[in-house]
């Protein structure tokens, strides 16, 4: 007798000895393996993005402590694991409870003093807000603003550091709202070769372990990110790494920083701390994010595939549904294909076509995109997100599901219209 | 033939048919009801404090878009429910990723402009804190300091209150470094009466949902808690609701906020727009631990038993264990009875015994207690937290656990002595 195919026949004190026999799954389901996230539409928006069922496991971790025994290394290890993603031997990770624009305030409030100058690349939504974040902490600021779909060109950097000098120049990595992939690289040796003592601060809440970033070897300052995009982690947790010449910079500023939770006077002895094993209080860190974030470092940096494996498999997703875009017709925001982030695809509607046409329709077939955000032309495109385990895990098909709901929506929208 | 008994007997095919129906639990496990957290010692420090599985499996949702028509609603009630909870009508609740830390900084930096005069109430580790973080904001600082184990005195707030005008006062409800209790209701009154216009801010991180709150009928103008205490939930959401007179207050400031992340001006509209069901963006909230949030304020303010009996409960559990600690010859720290904390319990180590003796015995026995927090008296007493399911939930035997744990403690303690 097949007893998966008798199930649904049982009754009575059989079914009921059957049920108890679930308390042994039950148990079981306590380990990793076997926990199974509910049934969801696949979210592909620029962030947050699809978690692992480890990852998800690991944030209903039972409640601890934020000064065990236990927690501590595991506090440890993801300060020494951001160090592996960004790739740098001694840069300084911050990791504090908030949402990726907290690294804004923790830059604004300890790098800059009131009074000195700062100088924001503008390539979408997020020049603008990183700029007000600055000023309201007694910044002056100035922006090089670039068109919608372009990056600050290199010489348009050069002629503002030429004109003023700045304490701080900062870009956003890939702007969430547009796509535009800056050239980070390229930017430091511009600040380096014309104004060399001026900070450099990448947003990469947008692109950290999607897009290929090498601290050290590009000379970067401060790198701020979020856990929910790249990183494949809920949202809730800032994420910031200062460099040697930030930190010297800091130690040396004459007046105390201007904000109190951001503040690295507080921050820095609790990160040292738990690096060296023991634990220190100044705020409750967000422990279960913790145990969850701890969960996806450790694929990203020390599981198979590798982290160079992981950036050419995103690349490989972005090549993949950018092409299918193209053949459908679509065209991206972004100016210069070069210049397209690998983690995000943003998308004009086609003529006579909306969000109203898209988006739903998308969703219809279990497809969550997200809409325009760039004020200026907002209703005029949708943006689709390929980062973490979307554009890693092949054997989901994730890709794959996202270009062909794309293609039966444009189909079905067209016909309908 | 019983099934559970023959289990461990299985071989062979038919347990392979047996794990085939495992996929049945698999799919079940998805539903709270089937959720068990992992095993673990029990969790009774002053927070975090022990999670729910519902709310722990509600931390491991899919994770979602933080303007998914789903997810709004659920932010959107939370708003809501944390008016129940502080029993406030019109309150304006904020609900912002951080640690509870962050409240002090949306005191600080939205209703204190630079130059003016902020009273803090010291009753422990946490005024002096307070105070730094209103100093950085540009506050002028006074504080009333207690002694140890006492809550300022009514006499000494008026005198404080006649000296000078203050724009606001500040007091820590329950201070978790001695378990003191402040009297809310009375604290309130006095400034009513001699400075009618000082805005009142309560620290609730340690009281809110253990202690007994009543928002408007004490005429309190900001309450600020955060997630893992009373409110049963992760770490990581710092709380907060302001009365319609500090709404009043901060919408006629002179300068802008002086915090950027911590901003009403930003922060305002996206609570409006989450509670009338519309989204708004400004930074990505902390999508799962809402779910969670969500999960835990619906058992406090819509399931049996109801918000009273929960105080009713908490009152119980205190009494219980801070009777069981009398009878040990054990002292609290609070110097009255009448203003010791209901949600966790201060207790000084007896004579010839220190940490080193309690706390790893206690372990041992699985109860994850606190050492001292208060720097002048750190390693002199201990404490115990006994806030939301641990209190409330009696068929958990968590208070019986604590008490038998402590007696044999002290027990084996004093004979190794």
């Amino acid at each position: 007798m097949s007893l998966l195919l008798s199930l649904p026949q049982l009754r009575g004190p059989i079914l009921s000895q059957l049920r108890s026999t679930t308390s042994i799954f039950t148990r079981k389901m306590s380990s990793t393996e076997h926990f199974k996230q509910s049934p969801h539409k696949l979210l592909v928006i620029p962030g947050p993005i699809e978690v692992s069922d480890e990852v998800l496991f690991a944030n209903a971790h039972p409640s601890m402590s934020h000064v065990s025994p236990d927690f501590i290394p595991i506090f440890g290890d993801c300060i020494r694991m951001m160090r592996t993603v960004v790739d740098t031997a001694e840069g300084q990770p911050f990791l504090i409870a908030g949402s990726g624009t907290l690294g804004w305030d923790q830059i604004a409030s300890n790098l800059v003093e009131p009074g000195e100058n700062a100088l924001v690349l503008h390539s979408g939504y997020f020049g603008d807000s990183f700029a007000d974040c600055l000023e309201t902490y007694g910044a002056n600021v100035d922006q090089v603003k670039a068109k919608i779909g372009a990056a600050v060109s290199q010489e348009a950097i050069e002629d503002a550091l030429k004109k003023k000098k700045y304490k701080l120049l900062t870009f956003t990595h890939v702007d969430t709202s547009t796509a535009v992939l800056s050239n980070a690289k390229a930017i430091v040796e511009t600040v380096r070769r014309v104004s060399p003592d001026t900070l450099v601060a990448l947003d990469g809440v947008c692109s950290v372990a999607s897009e290929e970033i090498h601290m050290d070897q590009w000379d970067l300052d401060i790198i701020i990110t979020a856990s929910q995009k790249g990183l494949g982690t809920p949202p809730g947790l800032s994420i910031l790494v200062a460099s040697k010449r930030a930190m010297q910079v800091f130690n040396s500023r004459k007046s105390r920083p201007t904000s109190y939770y951001a503040s690295w006077k507080k921050w820095l002895p609790i990160m040292q701390a738990y690096e060296s094993g023991k634990p220190s209080y100044f705020a409750t860190p967000p422990v279960n994010l913790i145990y969850a974030f701890h969960a996806s470092l450790s694929a990203i940096t020390k599981a198979a595939p590798s982290l160079a494996e992981r950036y050419e498999l995103h690349r490989e997703a972005s090549r993949k549904i950018k092409a299918a875009a193209k053949e459908l017709g679509l065209k991206q925001l972004p100016l210069d294909p070069d210049f397209a982030a690998t983690g995000m695809t943003a998308l004009w509607y086609p003529d006579g076509l909306g969000a109203g046409d898209i988006l739903p329709r998308l969703a219809k077939r279990g497809i969550v995109a997200a809409g325009g955000l760039h004020v200026d032309v907002k209703d005029k495109y949708f943006r689709i997100g390929h980062m973490g385990i979307t554009a890693v895990e092949k054997s989901r098909g994730d890709v794959d599901s996202v270009i062909k709901a794309l293609k039966e929506t444009l189909a079905e929208a067209t016909a309908e219209k």
